[in-house]
């Protein structure tokens, strides 16, 4: 825990510094990886499970009888929270449907712009102790609602060759129904190229740990998209004076709990605040489970005062946080001036919390400085954009003289002439 | 050129097998040149473009003067067709505007997302024998739209040191001002970087030769973003009995002329139609100035007879086309079934090279298959979406519970005390 004070423009690089990951060390196995899956497939699959999950696999799709003795194990209550959750996020990437844009730029020339789903897509979800259902939904969902034809989702089996019950009966609410038990490099491989029993996608999706991000990195060179470039996760929230320092503290421990590399920052301009957000995380840290995670985190926490408003938002800004709390008097001066962020928690009944599960966004977000170019997952990224355009006799009239022009100019004669041809048969019918 | 009948669909792969191109054997010289840029700033620039350009440069701003001198040698037909062009292209991508989307997912969670532009963009623009203004305006125009706050160009110099007219005029229009007379892998470093003169930016974008694709993909190791992967330049028609054999000729000659590597295909349910266009083809090459790129690529021509309307839409789906006209008797017929293209040239009197110059649409396009999971350049290609969420008392209390049971189930119980703590606080207050 480091307590900064009016840190210097010049000086926030050094400030919030984020811990660098450099998965390229691992794209040797990555590519051995790879390389056994093109040409062994399902049996390359079926080794990898066995040495890195310590599970010999008969199948690895999961049958429809496991899918439904996991429906009747998840306790009713988290089922119905599940539904809430999925209700809300439904909702919201459903509004983010766009219309088909249509224009005629000038007179017979008519241009339009149509969304088309992206046909196959990959959705990975990493194993490891806890299940991580709410990413099948942030990653389902939108499938769903975009219309992907074939959603196909893998996660590693434990060591008994069980996929969780959370994640069975999440997939299957969302409609998800080629699920696979292999997760790691292999899993990657197996949706970059497809295998016996798994299709191959277009764009993959979802979190995973280093070797899996190495691996998606490693897939873009074989023509597959992948939804952004991933780090450790991050939270950043601007705090003044009306904050709460046990809500504060609170949040910023949610974000410290992920893992030891996870980025906490808090920008202040009131020291009093400061201060009782560090006695409190240090007090609520003792209370929580993943305490050592925790501590190893906030060793790397940055407090920073900022005496001036807009210095504050330029180094929010400058920083581009992953997740973004807002808890001051003013809450509508920081919202307005958000330029870098991936998601904002705007005041003190909101925390980082609502987001990651239920609220409605999504959680799949820009880490690592990235939401400076890019988007969080949302319904647009399941989508293309394809472009159309007609132009009638009279309209290319019109635009002709100038498209050959342009061609000459450029020195591409062909492009004319495509133009000249056609203007030459219009002139001898009228 | 090759004449292939009814290709099965297990041959779909082979028959529309795209050059491979690889560009990670430049990666050493691209990793050099990023380590004297990163170490000498603009002294390595200007030592590269003396190595590669042959121009030892004093300045590698252009200066006003230097705008002002082009903007006068431009013919004033030019600046009209160019000017026409860009009053389409900006009425297409202004067009593309989304407005916010604001929903209430559950009583008292308000969600919503915001589209802020990227601040800072670089553009690439290659130089050589012509000067290709028109990709000037299909990505000046959509950045000044989006409102990026520094649009930073880069463009190699002659060997007396000077940037195309055409190129700064266009530049100068769009309301470019940070022009650079910097190519190569060298100016993909400078924007990456950044140096004592050029702003480093955040994503980048344009087209180049094998060295700046290189970089732009070794450049996004460092965090920056770009358009898209690249490859080469590819028209796919589609073609029946009622087609003009000329027109089509002139268009698959239009995507001959880029380069050798140029992939050109012909899809139609009619022999006699391609025969007649393979006979325009060889006629028309005669008479155009780039002949011999024009008869390299069409040695790779592929001329496919598909006698089944409905496979022929699958074929053309399963290859993905940058380019994709359509002149048949039923154009709705294949334009409603359009799943993977970049931008589709609808009807007789369409050519490519009215996208590619003044339709309106972007010529910044999807190849290599791409188009499967990526669109094409577009308004939101300089913006991102961000997402906010404002919750209420009674929006946490009717939710609260739900994330509660949701972070548990996860083992993540920091995200649920976030929850809990501000429940316990709600609760004490009625």
């Amino acid at each position: 825990m480091q307590i900064i004070q009016n840190p210097k423009p010049s000086e926030w690089a050094e400030v919030l510094k984020r811990p660098t990951q450099s998965v390229e060390a691992l794209n040797t196995v990555v590519d051995e990886v790879f390389t056994a899956v093109i040409q062994n497939g399902d049996d390359a699959l079926k080794t990898y499970t066995k040495t890195f999950d310590g599970v010999a696999l008969d199948a690895l799709l999961v049958s429809s009888t496991e899918i439904e003795s996991a429906k009747a194990a998840v306790a009713p209550e988290l089922k119905a929270a599940i539904v809430q959750a999925k209700s809300n996020i439904e909702m919201f990437h459903k509004a983010q449907k766009t219309s088909r844009i249509d224009v005629e730029t000038q007179a017979g020339v008519r241009c339009w712009q149509e969304k088309r789903p992206i046909d196959a897509v990959g959705l990975y979800i990493p194993g490891g102790s806890a299940p991580l259902f709410s990413t099948v939904l942030m990653l389902a969902v939108p499938a769903q609602i975009a219309g992907c034809s074939s959603i196909v989702l893998c996660t590693p089996p434990n060591t008994a060759g069980k996929i969780a019950n959370e994640i069975l009966y999440t997939a299957a609410l969302c409609g998800v129904t080629q699920i696979y038990k292999v997760g790691g490099i292999q899993a990657i491989a197996a949706m970059t190229f497809g295998t016996e029993t798994i299709n191959r996608v277009s764009k993959l999706f979802g979190p995973g740990n280093q070797y899996v991000t190495a691996a998606k990195q490693f897939a873009t060179k074989y023509g597959v998209a992948i939804d952004m470039p991933a780090g450790p996760s991050e939270l950043l929230v601007m705090a003044d004076a009306t904050a709460t320092p046990a809500f504060v503290a609170s949040d910023l421990l949610s974000q410290a709990e992920h893992g030891a590399d996870s980025q906490v920052v808090l920008v202040s301009s009131c020291k009093t605040l400061i201060n009782e957000v560090s006695k409190e995380v240090v007090e609520q840290t003792q209370r929580l489970n993943r305490k050592s995670i925790i501590e190893q985190a906030l060793n790397n926490m940055k407090l920073i005062y900022v005496s001036d408003q807009n210095q504050a938002v330029d180094l929010i800004n400058f920083y581009g946080p992953e997740h973004y709390i807002i808890a001051t008097s003013d809450n509508s001066f920081f919202t307005d001036r958000v330029q870098n962020a991936g998601s904002v928690f705007i005041g003190d009944y909101t925390p980082e919390s609502a987001g990651d599960y239920a609220s409605g966004t999504n959680h799949t977000l820009p880490t690592n400085g990235y939401a400076k170019a890019y988007s969080g997952v949302n319904l647009d990224s399941f989508l293309k954009n394809i472009t159309f355009q007609e132009i009638s006799k009279e309209g290319l009239k019109n635009l002709g003289p100038t498209i050959e022009l342009m061609a000459e100019a450029e020195g591409l004669m062909a492009h004319k002439n495509a133009v000249s041809i056609r203007l030459k048969t219009l002139n001898n019918e009228s």
